[in-house]
């Protein structure tokens, strides 16, 4: 039998919050962090973190800068990033389709 | 605005080889312990870890019998564990269709 869609879900970016980052930070250019927490309902060490693991796998990156006087970060989709998710959300869609199918 | 899809995830459903361990066994009555770890690419001990903190959580119910002189155990899914894997499902079914609407 094929491959179940579960086994090609990868945790760096199944985990929910992280999964939540990638596509927020996917539908723009960039994301502030201030509107990825408020959107995700984090804490900043909580979305820090999972930014942080995106981040060392490559599939986020991350500038620093200032809007005006205050200090920003903001967080992009790499192409790596995009790829992951891409290959994450073909995965949920085979899996909602299979639930669907089987009339669970 | 409103809730966000992963918002609404639960780690205990929605951590991969659960989510693979609930929707295979929601496919049938009850499921054997031997399908699950060949259909999921599972070692026993993962997969035995994963089922405890499903039955922990009072999503799945497992039994121990025999198939003639075979020991077996059988994991079905409760009526929590249906309704918990159809919460993920229309969680996982929004944030697919935000994602292809975002064309992201």
């Amino acid at each position: 039998m094929a491959e179940h869609p579960t086994a090609s879900l990868d945790d760096v970016v199944h985990q929910k919050h992280r999964l939540g980052i990638l596509t927020v930070a996917a539908e723009a250019k960039r994301v502030e962090f201030g509107y990825l927490r408020s959107t995700l309902e984090l804490t900043a060490g909580n979305l820090s973190r999972h930014i942080a693991v995106l981040e060392q796998a490559g599939l986020v990156a991350v500038e620093k800068g200032y809007d005006g006087r205050r200090p920003r970060t903001w967080v992009s989709v790499t192409q790596a990033g995009q790829a992951a998710l891409d290959a994450e959300m073909s995965a949920l869609r085979a899996l909602v389709e299979r639930h669907v199918a089987s009339g669970a």
